[in-house]
Protein backbone atom coordinates (compact mmCIF):
# COMPACT_ATOMS: atom_id res chain seq x y z
CA UNK A 1 0.00 0.00 0.00
CA UNK A 2 1.70 3.25 -1.32
CA UNK A 3 1.21 6.64 0.87
CA UNK A 4 -0.87 8.81 -2.08
CA UNK A 5 0.69 12.54 -2.52
CA UNK A 6 -2.01 14.40 -2.37
CA UNK A 7 -2.10 17.85 -4.39
CA UNK A 8 -4.04 19.48 -1.66
CA UNK A 9 -1.60 19.17 0.81
CA UNK A 10 1.04 21.06 -1.65
CA UNK A 11 -1.50 23.32 -2.70
CA UNK A 12 -2.62 24.21 0.86
CA UNK A 13 1.45 24.90 1.41
CA UNK A 14 1.98 26.79 -1.30
CA UNK A 15 -0.87 28.91 -1.13
CA UNK A 16 -0.55 29.94 2.15
CA UNK A 17 2.66 31.56 1.28
CA UNK A 18 1.36 33.20 -2.22
CA UNK A 19 -1.48 35.11 0.12
CA UNK A 20 1.23 36.95 2.34
CA UNK A 21 2.66 37.60 -0.98
CA UNK A 22 -0.31 38.94 -2.79
CA UNK A 23 -0.94 40.85 0.08
CA UNK A 24 2.74 42.59 0.87
CA UNK A 25 2.06 43.50 -2.82
CA UNK A 26 -1.52 45.24 -2.33
CA UNK A 27 0.39 47.26 0.03
CA UNK A 28 2.33 48.90 -2.72
CA UNK A 29 -1.33 48.72 -4.96
CA UNK A 30 -0.12 46.06 -7.24
CA UNK A 31 -2.66 43.39 -7.77
CA UNK A 32 -1.27 40.32 -9.90
CA UNK A 33 -2.78 40.17 -13.42
CA UNK A 34 -2.94 37.05 -15.59
CA UNK A 35 -4.18 37.33 -19.27
CA UNK A 36 -5.84 34.07 -20.60
CA UNK A 37 -5.59 33.87 -24.40
CA UNK A 38 -7.68 31.32 -25.71
CA UNK A 39 -8.71 30.32 -29.38
CA UNK A 40 -11.97 28.15 -29.65
CA UNK A 41 -14.00 26.00 -27.31
CA UNK A 42 -11.89 23.21 -26.41
CA UNK A 43 -13.37 21.16 -23.75
CA UNK A 44 -9.49 20.81 -21.89
CA UNK A 45 -8.73 24.33 -22.34
CA UNK A 46 -12.37 25.42 -20.89
CA UNK A 47 -11.35 22.98 -18.07
CA UNK A 48 -8.23 24.38 -17.26
CA UNK A 49 -9.34 27.85 -17.37
CA UNK A 50 -11.87 27.10 -15.11
CA UNK A 51 -9.68 25.76 -12.23
CA UNK A 52 -7.31 28.36 -12.91
CA UNK A 53 -10.33 30.89 -12.40
CA UNK A 54 -11.59 29.55 -9.66
CA UNK A 55 -7.21 29.41 -7.82
CA UNK A 56 -6.80 32.89 -9.24
CA UNK A 57 -9.48 34.16 -7.77
CA UNK A 58 -9.22 32.28 -3.94
CA UNK A 59 -5.83 34.04 -3.90
CA UNK A 60 -6.23 37.49 -5.15
CA UNK A 61 -4.98 37.45 -8.76
CA UNK A 62 -6.71 38.97 -11.34
CA UNK A 63 -7.70 37.40 -14.99
CA UNK A 64 -8.86 39.03 -18.18
CA UNK A 65 -9.50 37.15 -20.67
CA UNK A 66 -9.01 37.31 -25.00
CA UNK A 67 -11.37 34.65 -25.94
CA UNK A 68 -10.59 34.23 -29.46
CA UNK A 69 -13.10 32.08 -32.46
CA UNK A 70 -11.90 28.97 -33.38
CA UNK A 71 -11.12 30.15 -37.50
CA UNK A 72 -9.16 33.39 -36.29
CA UNK A 73 -5.99 34.37 -38.10
CA UNK A 74 -2.53 34.09 -36.86
CA UNK A 75 -2.36 38.32 -36.75
CA UNK A 76 -5.92 38.51 -34.35
CA UNK A 77 -3.67 36.15 -31.85
CA UNK A 78 -0.51 37.84 -32.38
CA UNK A 79 -2.52 41.03 -31.43
CA UNK A 80 -3.79 40.12 -28.39
CA UNK A 81 -0.40 39.11 -27.29
CA UNK A 82 1.10 42.80 -28.23
CA UNK A 83 -2.00 43.94 -26.21
CA UNK A 84 -1.04 42.44 -23.09
CA UNK A 85 2.66 42.38 -23.73
CA UNK A 86 2.00 46.29 -23.86
CA UNK A 87 -0.21 46.60 -20.56
CA UNK A 88 1.59 47.00 -17.34
CA UNK A 89 -1.14 45.82 -15.43
CA UNK A 90 -0.87 42.19 -16.78
CA UNK A 91 1.99 40.77 -15.59
CA UNK A 92 1.68 37.18 -16.86
CA UNK A 93 0.13 35.96 -20.29
CA UNK A 94 -0.68 32.35 -20.69
CA UNK A 95 -1.86 30.87 -24.21
CA UNK A 96 -3.59 27.63 -24.57
CA UNK A 97 -2.14 25.75 -27.08
CA UNK A 98 -1.93 23.58 -29.60
CA UNK A 99 -3.72 26.22 -31.54
CA UNK A 100 -5.97 25.24 -34.17
CA UNK A 101 -4.24 23.72 -37.16
CA UNK A 102 -2.86 26.58 -39.62
CA UNK A 103 -1.81 28.80 -37.30
CA UNK A 104 1.95 29.01 -37.36
CA UNK A 105 2.36 28.63 -33.20
CA UNK A 106 5.94 29.53 -33.29
CA UNK A 107 5.34 32.61 -34.91
CA UNK A 108 2.40 33.21 -32.26
CA UNK A 109 4.96 32.35 -29.52
CA UNK A 110 7.98 34.49 -30.81
CA UNK A 111 5.75 37.66 -29.87
CA UNK A 112 5.36 37.07 -26.10
CA UNK A 113 7.14 38.97 -23.90
CA UNK A 114 9.35 36.94 -22.47
CA UNK A 115 9.57 38.16 -18.86
CA UNK A 116 5.21 37.24 -19.18
CA UNK A 117 5.58 34.15 -20.55
CA UNK A 118 4.05 31.83 -17.70
CA UNK A 119 4.17 28.46 -19.21
CA UNK A 120 7.55 28.14 -20.43
CA UNK A 121 6.60 28.20 -23.86
CA UNK A 122 9.33 30.95 -25.51
CA UNK A 123 12.45 30.13 -26.70
CA UNK A 124 14.42 32.49 -23.21
CA UNK A 125 11.74 30.27 -20.62
CA UNK A 126 13.63 26.73 -22.43
CA UNK A 127 16.91 27.94 -22.50
CA UNK A 128 16.33 29.21 -18.41
CA UNK A 129 15.33 25.80 -17.71
CA UNK A 130 17.71 24.22 -19.79
CA UNK A 131 20.59 26.24 -18.14
CA UNK A 132 19.44 25.95 -14.70
CA UNK A 133 19.96 29.35 -13.99
CA UNK A 134 16.78 30.43 -12.88
CA UNK A 135 15.76 32.65 -16.14
CA UNK A 136 12.24 33.08 -16.59
CA UNK A 137 9.85 30.28 -15.72
CA UNK A 138 9.24 26.71 -16.22
CA UNK A 139 6.54 24.30 -17.68
CA UNK A 140 3.82 24.91 -14.98
CA UNK A 141 2.77 20.95 -14.37
CA UNK A 142 7.06 20.40 -15.14
CA UNK A 143 7.22 22.73 -12.16
CA UNK A 144 4.26 21.14 -9.98
CA UNK A 145 6.53 17.95 -9.69
CA UNK A 146 8.98 19.59 -8.40
CA UNK A 147 6.86 21.36 -5.55
CA UNK A 148 5.48 17.93 -5.05
CA UNK A 149 8.87 16.25 -4.27
CA UNK A 150 9.47 19.41 -1.93
CA UNK A 151 6.60 19.32 0.02
CA UNK A 152 6.58 15.79 0.78
CA UNK A 153 10.51 16.15 1.48
CA UNK A 154 11.73 13.15 -1.62
CA UNK A 155 15.58 13.20 -1.08
CA UNK A 156 17.05 14.18 -4.85
CA UNK A 157 20.65 14.33 -4.40
CA UNK A 158 22.78 11.24 -5.59
CA UNK A 159 18.53 9.30 -6.00
CA UNK A 160 18.52 7.52 -9.41
CA UNK A 161 15.26 9.49 -10.87
CA UNK A 162 14.11 8.15 -14.13
CA UNK A 163 11.86 10.53 -16.32
CA UNK A 164 9.37 8.80 -18.85
CA UNK A 165 8.76 10.93 -21.67
CA UNK A 166 10.61 13.63 -23.39
CA UNK A 167 8.13 16.32 -24.48
CA UNK A 168 9.32 19.90 -23.91
CA UNK A 169 6.42 20.53 -21.83
CA UNK A 170 6.92 17.78 -19.20
CA UNK A 171 9.83 15.04 -19.83
CA UNK A 172 12.69 17.33 -20.75
CA UNK A 173 12.06 20.45 -18.07
CA UNK A 174 11.97 18.30 -15.53
CA UNK A 175 14.43 15.88 -16.00
CA UNK A 176 16.88 19.43 -16.18
CA UNK A 177 15.10 20.68 -12.94
CA UNK A 178 16.03 16.72 -11.11
CA UNK A 179 19.34 17.19 -12.50
CA UNK A 180 19.77 20.51 -10.34
CA UNK A 181 18.49 18.78 -7.40
CA UNK A 182 21.78 16.41 -8.28
CA UNK A 183 19.71 13.24 -9.06
CA UNK A 184 21.38 11.12 -11.54
CA UNK A 185 18.85 11.45 -14.06
CA UNK A 186 17.49 8.48 -16.82
CA UNK A 187 15.24 9.62 -19.77
CA UNK A 188 13.61 7.44 -21.01
CA UNK A 189 11.08 7.01 -24.19
CA UNK A 190 9.40 4.85 -26.81
CA UNK A 191 12.72 3.71 -28.36
CA UNK A 192 14.07 2.67 -24.89
CA UNK A 193 14.64 -0.92 -24.36
CA UNK A 194 13.66 -3.30 -21.72
CA UNK A 195 12.10 -0.53 -19.68
CA UNK A 196 10.70 -2.50 -16.88
CA UNK A 197 14.53 -3.02 -16.02
CA UNK A 198 15.48 0.55 -16.30
CA UNK A 199 12.42 1.84 -14.14
CA UNK A 200 12.52 -0.75 -11.99
CA UNK A 201 16.15 0.70 -11.17
CA UNK A 202 15.17 4.04 -9.93
CA UNK A 203 14.55 5.53 -6.49
CA UNK A 204 11.92 7.96 -8.00
CA UNK A 205 10.27 7.69 -11.02
CA UNK A 206 8.40 10.44 -13.35
CA UNK A 207 6.26 9.17 -15.76
CA UNK A 208 4.73 11.44 -18.28
CA UNK A 209 4.12 9.34 -21.47
CA UNK A 210 0.56 10.62 -22.11
CA UNK A 211 -0.76 6.68 -22.45
CA UNK A 212 -2.81 5.35 -20.04
CA UNK A 213 -1.30 2.20 -18.38
CA UNK A 214 2.29 2.72 -19.50
CA UNK A 215 3.83 1.58 -16.38
CA UNK A 216 2.25 -1.27 -14.44
CA UNK A 217 3.64 -3.30 -11.69
CA UNK A 218 6.03 -5.58 -13.91
CA UNK A 219 7.73 -1.89 -13.75
CA UNK A 220 8.31 -1.13 -10.40
CA UNK A 221 9.35 -2.49 -6.94
CA UNK A 222 8.94 -1.38 -3.79
CA UNK A 223 10.90 1.52 -2.16
CA UNK A 224 9.73 3.78 -4.72
CA UNK A 225 8.37 7.00 -5.52
CA UNK A 226 5.94 7.17 -8.35
CA UNK A 227 5.00 10.76 -9.73
CA UNK A 228 1.98 10.54 -12.73
CA UNK A 229 1.72 13.53 -14.67
CA UNK A 230 -0.49 11.67 -17.46
CA UNK A 231 -4.48 12.78 -17.45
CA UNK A 232 -6.11 10.12 -19.51
CA UNK A 233 -9.94 9.11 -19.88
CA UNK A 234 -9.94 5.66 -19.15
CA UNK A 235 -12.74 2.90 -20.92
CA UNK A 236 -15.40 3.94 -18.09
CA UNK A 237 -15.29 7.47 -19.24
CA UNK A 238 -13.16 8.26 -15.48
CA UNK A 239 -9.75 10.15 -15.49
CA UNK A 240 -6.63 7.83 -14.95
CA UNK A 241 -3.17 8.47 -15.00
CA UNK A 242 -0.19 6.98 -17.18
CA UNK A 243 0.52 4.54 -14.27
CA UNK A 244 -1.84 1.50 -13.89
CA UNK A 245 -2.66 2.69 -10.15
CA UNK A 246 -4.50 -0.81 -9.74
CA UNK A 247 -0.75 -2.85 -10.09
CA UNK A 248 1.43 -0.34 -9.12
CA UNK A 249 0.17 1.21 -5.70
CA UNK A 250 0.68 -2.14 -3.62
CA UNK A 251 4.00 -2.23 -4.61
CA UNK A 252 5.69 1.10 -4.30
CA UNK A 253 6.31 3.73 -1.39
CA UNK A 254 4.70 6.44 -1.86
CA UNK A 255 3.09 7.76 -5.52
CA UNK A 256 0.42 10.63 -6.44
CA UNK A 257 -3.25 9.71 -8.01
CA UNK A 258 -4.80 10.62 -10.49
CA UNK A 259 -6.95 12.53 -10.15
CA UNK A 260 -6.10 14.76 -7.06
CA UNK A 261 -2.17 14.64 -7.84
CA UNK A 262 0.16 16.31 -10.07
CA UNK A 263 -2.74 18.12 -12.38
CA UNK A 264 -4.31 19.74 -9.36
CA UNK A 265 -1.23 21.53 -8.47
CA UNK A 266 -0.31 23.12 -12.02
CA UNK A 267 -2.72 25.93 -11.25
CA UNK A 268 -1.22 26.75 -8.11
CA UNK A 269 2.28 26.79 -9.95
CA UNK A 270 0.73 29.06 -12.37
CA UNK A 271 -0.66 31.57 -9.65
CA UNK A 272 2.80 31.41 -8.45
CA UNK A 273 4.30 32.60 -11.64
CA UNK A 274 2.03 35.31 -11.81
CA UNK A 275 2.90 36.79 -8.53
CA UNK A 276 6.94 36.31 -9.40
CA UNK A 277 6.29 38.30 -12.47
CA UNK A 278 3.85 40.81 -10.73
CA UNK A 279 6.83 41.34 -7.09
CA UNK A 280 9.48 41.47 -10.34
CA UNK A 281 7.63 44.66 -12.00
CA UNK A 282 6.47 45.87 -9.16
CA UNK A 283 11.14 45.91 -8.11
CA UNK A 284 11.67 47.42 -11.26
CA UNK A 285 9.57 50.58 -10.82
CA UNK B 1 42.68 -3.69 -27.39
CA UNK B 2 40.21 -1.06 -28.01
CA UNK B 3 39.54 0.14 -31.36
CA UNK B 4 40.89 3.48 -31.64
CA UNK B 5 38.24 6.05 -32.85
CA UNK B 6 40.68 8.80 -34.37
CA UNK B 7 39.30 11.98 -35.53
CA UNK B 8 41.46 12.16 -38.52
CA UNK B 9 39.03 10.01 -40.33
CA UNK B 10 35.78 11.89 -39.50
CA UNK B 11 37.69 14.70 -40.66
CA UNK B 12 38.44 13.73 -43.88
CA UNK B 13 34.66 12.71 -44.29
CA UNK B 14 33.44 16.30 -42.97
CA UNK B 15 35.72 18.22 -44.61
CA UNK B 16 35.55 16.19 -47.99
CA UNK B 17 31.71 17.26 -47.90
CA UNK B 18 32.65 20.54 -47.09
CA UNK B 19 34.62 21.43 -49.68
CA UNK B 20 31.42 20.83 -52.14
CA UNK B 21 29.67 22.96 -50.16
CA UNK B 22 32.42 25.94 -50.23
CA UNK B 23 32.67 25.45 -54.27
CA UNK B 24 28.94 25.87 -54.64
CA UNK B 25 28.87 29.16 -52.77
CA UNK B 26 31.77 30.09 -54.59
CA UNK B 27 29.82 29.51 -57.39
CA UNK B 28 27.27 32.30 -56.48
CA UNK B 29 30.06 34.20 -55.51
CA UNK B 30 29.81 33.93 -51.86
CA UNK B 31 33.11 32.92 -49.49
CA UNK B 32 31.92 31.99 -45.76
CA UNK B 33 33.16 33.87 -43.33
CA UNK B 34 34.19 33.52 -39.74
CA UNK B 35 34.71 36.32 -37.01
CA UNK B 36 37.14 36.07 -34.45
CA UNK B 37 36.20 37.68 -30.89
CA UNK B 38 38.82 37.73 -28.94
CA UNK B 39 39.94 39.54 -25.54
CA UNK B 40 43.86 38.98 -24.72
CA UNK B 41 46.03 36.42 -24.80
CA UNK B 42 45.04 33.31 -23.28
CA UNK B 43 47.20 30.23 -24.60
CA UNK B 44 43.81 27.72 -24.88
CA UNK B 45 41.95 30.57 -26.67
CA UNK B 46 45.38 30.94 -29.09
CA UNK B 47 46.18 27.53 -29.02
CA UNK B 48 42.35 26.98 -30.61
CA UNK B 49 42.12 29.77 -32.74
CA UNK B 50 45.30 28.69 -34.45
CA UNK B 51 43.73 24.88 -35.51
CA UNK B 52 40.55 26.90 -36.38
CA UNK B 53 42.74 29.43 -38.70
CA UNK B 54 44.60 26.26 -40.21
CA UNK B 55 41.29 23.93 -41.16
CA UNK B 56 39.31 27.15 -42.25
CA UNK B 57 42.26 28.05 -44.77
CA UNK B 58 42.17 24.72 -45.81
CA UNK B 59 38.32 24.45 -46.77
CA UNK B 60 38.10 28.16 -47.98
CA UNK B 61 36.38 29.26 -44.92
CA UNK B 62 37.32 33.63 -44.61
CA UNK B 63 38.69 34.47 -41.02
CA UNK B 64 38.55 37.90 -39.76
CA UNK B 65 39.92 38.81 -36.15
CA UNK B 66 38.92 41.00 -33.62
CA UNK B 67 41.23 41.14 -31.21
CA UNK B 68 40.89 43.56 -28.02
CA UNK B 69 43.26 44.07 -25.23
CA UNK B 70 42.24 41.64 -22.10
CA UNK B 71 41.71 45.17 -19.96
CA UNK B 72 39.30 46.07 -22.55
CA UNK B 73 35.34 47.23 -21.44
CA UNK B 74 32.19 45.78 -22.01
CA UNK B 75 31.39 47.99 -24.44
CA UNK B 76 33.95 47.20 -26.30
CA UNK B 77 33.92 43.40 -26.75
CA UNK B 78 29.74 44.47 -27.93
CA UNK B 79 30.94 46.76 -29.98
CA UNK B 80 33.37 44.12 -31.87
CA UNK B 81 29.92 42.03 -31.72
CA UNK B 82 27.32 44.51 -33.35
CA UNK B 83 30.06 45.03 -36.22
CA UNK B 84 30.37 41.23 -36.66
CA UNK B 85 26.35 41.11 -36.58
CA UNK B 86 25.99 43.91 -39.11
CA UNK B 87 28.35 43.18 -41.32
CA UNK B 88 26.78 40.67 -43.99
CA UNK B 89 29.83 39.53 -45.27
CA UNK B 90 30.49 38.09 -41.94
CA UNK B 91 28.17 34.65 -41.54
CA UNK B 92 29.39 33.43 -37.93
CA UNK B 93 31.03 34.78 -35.12
CA UNK B 94 33.47 33.09 -32.43
CA UNK B 95 33.85 34.78 -28.80
CA UNK B 96 35.89 33.54 -26.34
CA UNK B 97 35.21 32.56 -23.37
CA UNK B 98 35.54 32.94 -20.68
CA UNK B 99 35.95 36.75 -20.88
CA UNK B 100 38.10 38.70 -18.53
CA UNK B 101 36.90 38.65 -15.04
CA UNK B 102 34.89 41.89 -14.49
CA UNK B 103 33.08 41.86 -17.83
CA UNK B 104 29.82 40.60 -17.61
CA UNK B 105 29.52 37.46 -20.26
CA UNK B 106 26.13 37.03 -20.41
CA UNK B 107 25.13 40.72 -21.40
CA UNK B 108 27.58 40.42 -24.19
CA UNK B 109 25.69 37.15 -25.40
CA UNK B 110 22.40 38.92 -25.89
CA UNK B 111 24.09 41.33 -28.20
CA UNK B 112 25.18 38.40 -30.71
CA UNK B 113 22.66 37.23 -33.60
CA UNK B 114 21.76 34.14 -32.89
CA UNK B 115 21.86 33.30 -36.58
CA UNK B 116 25.20 34.30 -36.28
CA UNK B 117 26.13 31.74 -33.34
CA UNK B 118 28.78 29.20 -34.18
CA UNK B 119 29.23 27.96 -31.07
CA UNK B 120 25.51 27.80 -29.48
CA UNK B 121 26.15 30.10 -26.78
CA UNK B 122 22.80 32.33 -26.97
CA UNK B 123 19.58 31.08 -25.17
CA UNK B 124 18.37 30.84 -29.20
CA UNK B 125 21.23 28.42 -29.69
CA UNK B 126 20.30 26.82 -26.31
CA UNK B 127 16.45 26.33 -26.49
CA UNK B 128 17.20 24.59 -30.12
CA UNK B 129 19.48 22.21 -28.48
CA UNK B 130 16.92 21.37 -25.87
CA UNK B 131 14.19 21.16 -28.10
CA UNK B 132 16.05 19.13 -30.74
CA UNK B 133 13.70 21.42 -33.59
CA UNK B 134 17.17 22.22 -35.30
CA UNK B 135 16.92 25.61 -35.17
CA UNK B 136 20.58 27.79 -34.08
CA UNK B 137 24.27 25.51 -33.97
CA UNK B 138 24.59 23.16 -31.04
CA UNK B 139 28.16 24.17 -29.21
CA UNK B 140 31.27 22.66 -32.07
CA UNK B 141 32.33 19.93 -29.48
CA UNK B 142 29.04 18.61 -28.54
CA UNK B 143 28.38 18.16 -32.08
CA UNK B 144 32.15 17.13 -32.55
CA UNK B 145 30.70 13.65 -30.53
CA UNK B 146 27.76 13.37 -32.53
CA UNK B 147 30.22 13.24 -35.69
CA UNK B 148 32.26 10.77 -34.35
CA UNK B 149 29.61 8.29 -33.29
CA UNK B 150 27.65 9.31 -36.64
CA UNK B 151 31.50 8.60 -38.86
CA UNK B 152 31.91 5.20 -37.07
CA UNK B 153 28.18 4.08 -36.91
CA UNK B 154 28.21 3.52 -33.33
CA UNK B 155 24.09 2.57 -32.92
CA UNK B 156 22.60 4.70 -30.49
CA UNK B 157 18.79 4.06 -31.13
CA UNK B 158 17.17 2.03 -27.89
CA UNK B 159 21.25 2.00 -26.40
CA UNK B 160 21.95 2.95 -23.10
CA UNK B 161 24.27 6.61 -22.73
CA UNK B 162 25.84 7.65 -19.94
CA UNK B 163 26.96 11.17 -20.70
CA UNK B 164 29.24 11.98 -17.65
CA UNK B 165 29.38 15.91 -16.69
CA UNK B 166 26.29 18.00 -17.21
CA UNK B 167 27.66 21.56 -18.70
CA UNK B 168 26.26 24.04 -20.88
CA UNK B 169 29.25 23.32 -23.17
CA UNK B 170 29.08 19.59 -23.29
CA UNK B 171 27.53 17.26 -20.81
CA UNK B 172 24.01 18.94 -21.23
CA UNK B 173 23.75 19.30 -25.21
CA UNK B 174 25.25 16.04 -26.01
CA UNK B 175 22.74 14.32 -23.62
CA UNK B 176 19.75 16.00 -25.55
CA UNK B 177 21.45 15.50 -29.19
CA UNK B 178 21.79 11.43 -28.20
CA UNK B 179 18.39 11.70 -26.39
CA UNK B 180 16.55 12.48 -30.16
CA UNK B 181 18.87 10.12 -31.83
CA UNK B 182 16.77 7.75 -29.54
CA UNK B 183 19.19 6.65 -26.91
CA UNK B 184 18.21 6.32 -23.25
CA UNK B 185 19.99 8.65 -21.88
CA UNK B 186 21.52 9.29 -18.39
CA UNK B 187 23.52 12.14 -17.29
CA UNK B 188 25.81 11.61 -14.35
CA UNK B 189 27.66 14.20 -11.91
CA UNK B 190 29.89 14.84 -9.09
CA UNK B 191 26.82 14.37 -6.93
CA UNK B 192 25.81 10.89 -8.40
CA UNK B 193 26.27 7.68 -5.95
CA UNK B 194 28.46 4.91 -7.44
CA UNK B 195 29.07 5.84 -10.56
CA UNK B 196 31.26 3.26 -11.48
CA UNK B 197 28.02 0.72 -11.42
CA UNK B 198 26.16 3.87 -13.50
CA UNK B 199 28.85 3.92 -15.89
CA UNK B 200 29.66 0.27 -16.24
CA UNK B 201 25.95 -0.38 -17.59
CA UNK B 202 26.26 1.73 -20.79
CA UNK B 203 26.40 1.22 -24.08
CA UNK B 204 28.35 4.52 -24.95
CA UNK B 205 30.13 6.49 -22.26
CA UNK B 206 31.11 10.26 -23.07
CA UNK B 207 33.37 11.65 -20.85
CA UNK B 208 33.48 15.68 -19.96
CA UNK B 209 33.98 15.71 -16.48
CA UNK B 210 36.90 18.15 -16.91
CA UNK B 211 39.16 16.13 -14.48
CA UNK B 212 42.22 13.91 -16.07
CA UNK B 213 41.30 10.06 -14.57
CA UNK B 214 37.72 10.48 -13.86
CA UNK B 215 36.95 6.87 -15.56
CA UNK B 216 38.83 4.16 -15.28
CA UNK B 217 39.21 0.32 -15.53
CA UNK B 218 37.11 -0.01 -12.92
CA UNK B 219 34.16 1.69 -14.34
CA UNK B 220 33.79 0.16 -17.50
CA UNK B 221 33.26 -3.21 -19.22
CA UNK B 222 34.27 -5.05 -22.31
CA UNK B 223 31.43 -3.84 -25.26
CA UNK B 224 31.33 -0.21 -24.81
CA UNK B 225 32.46 2.94 -26.36
CA UNK B 226 33.68 5.58 -24.93
CA UNK B 227 34.12 9.39 -25.32
CA UNK B 228 36.59 11.55 -24.04
CA UNK B 229 36.01 15.15 -24.47
CA UNK B 230 38.24 15.92 -21.24
CA UNK B 231 41.51 17.83 -22.64
CA UNK B 232 43.79 18.02 -19.60
CA UNK B 233 47.73 18.49 -19.04
CA UNK B 234 49.28 15.57 -16.77
CA UNK B 235 52.01 15.54 -14.35
CA UNK B 236 54.72 15.15 -17.68
CA UNK B 237 53.28 18.63 -19.28
CA UNK B 238 51.23 15.80 -21.89
CA UNK B 239 47.88 16.19 -23.27
CA UNK B 240 45.32 13.86 -21.43
CA UNK B 241 41.63 13.26 -21.43
CA UNK B 242 38.96 12.66 -18.93
CA UNK B 243 39.43 8.82 -19.64
CA UNK B 244 42.42 6.91 -17.68
CA UNK B 245 43.63 5.70 -21.32
CA UNK B 246 45.91 2.98 -19.94
CA UNK B 247 43.03 1.45 -17.69
CA UNK B 248 39.98 2.20 -19.79
CA UNK B 249 41.68 1.07 -22.90
CA UNK B 250 42.74 -2.36 -22.65
CA UNK B 251 39.12 -3.19 -21.41
CA UNK B 252 36.32 -1.63 -23.52
CA UNK B 253 35.28 -2.17 -27.43
CA UNK B 254 36.50 1.34 -28.60
CA UNK B 255 37.72 4.39 -27.49
CA UNK B 256 38.67 7.80 -28.58
CA UNK B 257 42.04 9.04 -27.69
CA UNK B 258 43.14 12.57 -26.47
CA UNK B 259 44.73 14.10 -28.53
CA UNK B 260 43.56 12.88 -32.09
CA UNK B 261 40.17 12.34 -30.73
CA UNK B 262 37.20 14.03 -30.26
CA UNK B 263 39.38 17.99 -30.11
CA UNK B 264 40.42 16.75 -33.49
CA UNK B 265 36.67 17.11 -34.94
CA UNK B 266 36.41 20.68 -33.20
CA UNK B 267 37.29 23.01 -35.93
CA UNK B 268 35.61 20.67 -38.65
CA UNK B 269 32.56 21.68 -36.86
CA UNK B 270 33.37 25.16 -36.90
CA UNK B 271 33.98 25.93 -40.66
CA UNK B 272 30.77 23.46 -41.07
CA UNK B 273 28.68 25.54 -39.33
CA UNK B 274 30.44 28.50 -40.64
CA UNK B 275 29.34 27.37 -44.37
CA UNK B 276 26.04 26.34 -43.04
CA UNK B 277 25.26 30.16 -42.03
CA UNK B 278 26.79 31.27 -45.05
CA UNK B 279 24.32 28.88 -47.04
CA UNK B 280 21.36 30.44 -45.02
CA UNK B 281 22.42 34.19 -45.74
CA UNK B 282 22.45 33.05 -49.10
CA UNK B 283 18.91 31.24 -50.03
CA UNK B 284 17.70 34.39 -47.91
CA UNK B 285 19.29 36.73 -51.19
Amino acid sequence: MAELLLGKDVNADLNERLLSRVEKLKEKAVIPQLAIIRVGERPDDLSYEHSAEVRCEKLGVKICKSVLPADCSKEDVIDAIHKANEDSSVHGVLLFRPLPKGIDEEAVIRELDPAKDMDGITTASMAGVFAGNGLGYPPCTAQAVMEILRHYNIPLAGKKAVVVGRSMVIGKPVAMMLLKENATVTICHTKTVDMPSVVRDADLVVVAAGHAGVINGEFVREGQVVIDVGINVNEEGKLCGDVDFASVEPVVAQLTPVPRGVGSVTTSVLAEHVVSAAEKAAGKE
